[in-house]
């Protein structure tokens, strides 16, 4: 008998027959005996529709009120969900976040996790019941609604299976896992059966949607083993784990493409010391993310410098960078243009040589021109042209062999 | 400075317009400087939909789960509320019935209310801030989360005004006030400007729908005064309070119509001790609320029984008749028919004779044929055919001046 966590997004419940579908899916494991625990988000576009209703009244709601508001979404969905439990036989119980005791701290709309009581739930499981709980959302010390933000219920999910010592961690979505590369780019992309969090890290912060990185980092930090998979079907999905040494024989796990980023340019800086800081600071004061970065010399001795950014953070970088240009009274700023960035992750990356040399070889290859270049210790990333970005990422795939089992 | 505790229902909070002329008044009070609790329902038609939305998965969802998906319908509107303030420069704060601690006991759907703390909201009143409750829902001793059942946001509006010592409890509705008589009914009636509880008490179980009978009950228990009003104009409403001397010149306060009673017959009744115990204990023990009774001796020594139930229960009434018929081995049940029930309600009746006289002499002369007669201390009331009620109640409301100021 296992304590089983599973997390349905909004896709999953979006509907009476989809509940349904939960359902059926619940009760196949806890007639197997099981203890399970189910982690629901809001209905897909329940979010958006009383953001809306709220900016109707207030363009500029306030966040504490925007979390007693949005907090409902999950309400209704959790409660609808035990009554489709109980409609097919099988005693459930639903729980708020505050019920669940998801204590958070509060930054409202935002909310970090302090601590999981779990409340009642232990309790509950033992007296044979299903335990549904509203993902996404928490209580703050002084009893006020919160919620975590976006990628919110899996963190709920991640943090109760921590609190409850889940043996199985099930993060249910409409992909059936993690890929070594989108198989809509890369035709011949495989699902990948294990990987560490360190991987799956570095793919969510290339471009990888599957899930956000906070989620992933709690579960790392909590040893906290959890797997990606797919509501619609009965496959295993994609597990994700701590390192272990024999991850190492692989050279790279997947491929990311992120064709979400733009490329910021400045032309004829003053090559003195601090530019970059004084630069780099005052983006950071904006809350500009700043990607990949290059400088170099250009003519006369002044340097030319680049960063890649999120393509919405463009205009608030434009603006900064045009009030420190001021500032330091030399400096144009060039025309600002879309890149993709593609990268390749795995854990073998540190301690196994040639990668790079791989990884560029086949781009020069396909004759894809690399404009920025960027590495950690487990990934290498360029920053190309968008147009090349399908062609790049199929290279890379093919180099290591990613679609060969 | 005052307290004042306002009440909104659904159809007053019903789409983003309303909404704003809601916050528009609240801020009126607010800037001369009173305190206002604002005590909100569910937007009209949310509550029905969800609802709908739970028996789509299961046709007889666990009254637990209800209250839990409920609950959300009037989470939504404070926030919106609160946000619609902030958006005219006012401050406010929402709160849940659970954080304004109503307390309740656990009986999901209808539970009762055992005590109201009021939570922080006397400290958010102190700050300036306008607070924004969830009306009809509560929190039950052991943390789950409670409705108070039809009526309920009233109710909740009436029990913070107690609780908080308010000066002023305003229930906001669609109708002006509480009227000597239903005006699409009876063109010259009036708005009456003051009433008792025991006189709107009579009036709600009579057929007036303004306000549910708990919530007079509760205000009358706890001396809280209160006032019906429009939320669509300015104009005063009725004030609802403890009987005072003067109410006593008034014989008659208003005439009420009942058009949803059906009187049940049984004949041939053996007439012996302890048949109409027997009938009249299983039937609440079916929770048929039985209204008027008579019964007379027939041909042959045996009883004629009729008795008024509301329409709804007439197939659960008729189905116990006949299993008390069985038990007894003799009556037989005839065909039941709806009936009009008019009744003349006012305090003044306890010390004035001929209230009666008035009352039949009105109908006698209108043509109304009399079938059951029903009185209490502070009411008369009359069983008729319903295609008579309007010329009753014209009859009536007119024998007693009530269209007089």
């Amino acid at each position: 008998m296992a304590i089983i966590v599973q997390k349905y997004g909004g896709t999953s419940v979006g509907d009476p027959d989809r509940i349904r579908n939960v359902a059926q899916r619940v009760k196949a494991q806890h007639s197997q005996g099981h203890q399970v625990v189910v982690v629901v988000s809001a209905r897909s576009g329940v979010t958006n529709a009383l953001i809306e209703r709220a900016k109707l009244l207030n363009p500029l709601p306030d966040d504490r009120e925007m979390d007693m508001l949005l907090a409902v979404g999950e309400q209704e969905t959790i409660a609808l969900t035990a009554i489709a439990l109980h409609g097919i036989g099988v005693p459930a119980v639903s729980r708020t976040g505050a019920q669940a005791g998801i204590i958070t701290d509060d930054a409202h709309t935002r909310a970090r996790i302090l601590d999981v009581t779990g409340g009642d739930i232990r309790q509950q499981l033992d007296d044979g019941k299903v335990v549904i709980v509203a993902g996404f959302q928490g209580i703050s010390r002084n009893g006020q609604v919160t919620t975590l933000g976006r990628g919110g219920s899996d963190l709920s999910a991640i943090a109760l299976a921590w609190a409850l010592k889940a043996d199985t961690c099930q993060i249910y979505t409409d992909v059936p896992g993690v890929f070594t590369a989108d198989p809509r780019v890369v035709p011949d992309a495989r699902q990948i059966d294990v990987i560490s969090y360190d991987e799956m890290l570095e793919l969510a912060s290339s471009g990888s949607k599957v899930m956000q990185a906070r989620s992933v980092e709690f579960a790392q930090k909590y040893r906290v083993l959890f797997e990606v998979r797919s509501s619609f079907t009965d496959q295993p999905g994609t597990t994700v784990k701590n390192e272990a040494p024999n991850m190492e024989q692989i050279l790279v796990r997947g491929v990311a493409v992120d064709n979400n980023q733009a490329k910021v340019t400045l032309n004829d800086l003053p090559d003195r010391p601090g530019v970059a800081a004084t630069l780099f600071q005052a983006l950071g004061e904006e809350g500009v993310v700043v990607d990949m970065i290059i400088q170099n010399i250009g003519r006369g001795g002044l340097a030319n410098l680049s960063f890649t950014v999120a393509k919405e953070d463009v205009p608030r970088a434009e603006g900064t960078v045009r009030e420190v240009l001021a500032k330091l009274g030399g400096g144009q700023l060039m025309p600002t243009g879309d890149i993709a960035k593609v990268s390749a992750v795995g854990v073998g990356m540190r301690t196994h040589a040639g990668v790079a040399a791989t990884f560029f070889g086949a781009l020069a290859q396909a004759g894809v021109n690399i404009l920025m270049i960027t590495t950690s210790e487990i990934k290498i990333a360029v920053a190309i042209e968008p147009a090349q970005a399908a062609v790049a990422a199929r290279a890379v795939h093919a180099a290591f062999h990613l679609g060969q089992p």
